[in-house]
């Protein structure tokens, strides 16, 4: 399957979704998050056909999201988060937080993230001022930086 | 383009990518908080083949992310942000704060987002402590919740 690039778009959001827009992406760094290191875990975790965990895992290397290592126990590959990798967290984070809040379970939460040292729940994802307050979505206003040209949200008022 | 539905994973982050999953579905939630209305707004700024934008649209309008209101000024609909709709703005501020710092333009930032109210710039993205102080990924640790089945990070560890 050969998607549209959005590398020509100038923005950040389309050249974040050029790299991990492609659902089974997030579900492959989500069980990164939880520990998944070698192909056959991500592939049974998924239930993903191995071309289609070849080519996105591959992706993922390729763009310094993931480590490719030699295993410490025996022959086989390892997958680690890199940094890059890991600072997608909040955007997990945030996609987790709204399908815990518009596609609930009756039982309650699926998951709870807590801070380690404390074993306290971390707030709802939300912007959040300079100086710490939560921010509501109407709160934020978008301003056009130094590298903005005349798309986006100048075009949207044609 | 038939996707293979997340609906079966007990996840919320499945449950999310399921509705925003597909990458022009974020492309027109941008457009959308940049204050487009009309169908032919989303068309110009995105380059968007016709069908795929109404079909992207109107799975927004069944999911309860866009309304569908008839215009004020003429007789075409506008399609507006609800109450979930404006809650995915988190999840976009996290990814476009990730394409900022990994897909850097040389002139600087493309948009800086701001509290409205101060014109002060928000804080980078970040999971954030019950008491307010901003977390590091490797300070968050996943808990199971009442929710949780035999399922991905249980799975994963097999």
């Amino acid at each position: 399957m050969k998607y549209k690039s959005f590398d020509h778009m100038n923005c950040s959001l389309a050249q974040t979704l050029n790299i991990i827009g492609e659902r089974w992406t997030l579900l492959i760094l989500r069980d990164a998050f939880f520990g998944a290191r070698r192909f056959g875990q991500f592939e049974r975790s998924l239930g993903i056909a191995k071309n289609i965990l070849t080519s996105r895992i591959n992706m993922l290397v390729d763009e310094g999201i993931l480590e490719k290592r030699d295993s410490t126990e025996g022959a086989h590959s390892e997958y680690v988060l890199t940094e890059k990798g890991w600072a997608l967290q909040p955007v997990l984070l945030a996609m987790t937080h709204w399908g815990d809040k518009y596609k609930p379970d009756s039982r309650g939460k699926r998951l709870i993230f807590v801070e380690r040292s404390t074993g306290k729940p971390i707030r709802e994802m939300s912007a959040v001022s300079r100086d710490g307050r939560p921010l509501r979505p109407r709160e934020i206003q978008a301003k056009a930086g130094p590298a903005l040209d005349n798309e986006l949200f100048l075009r949207v008022r044609e």
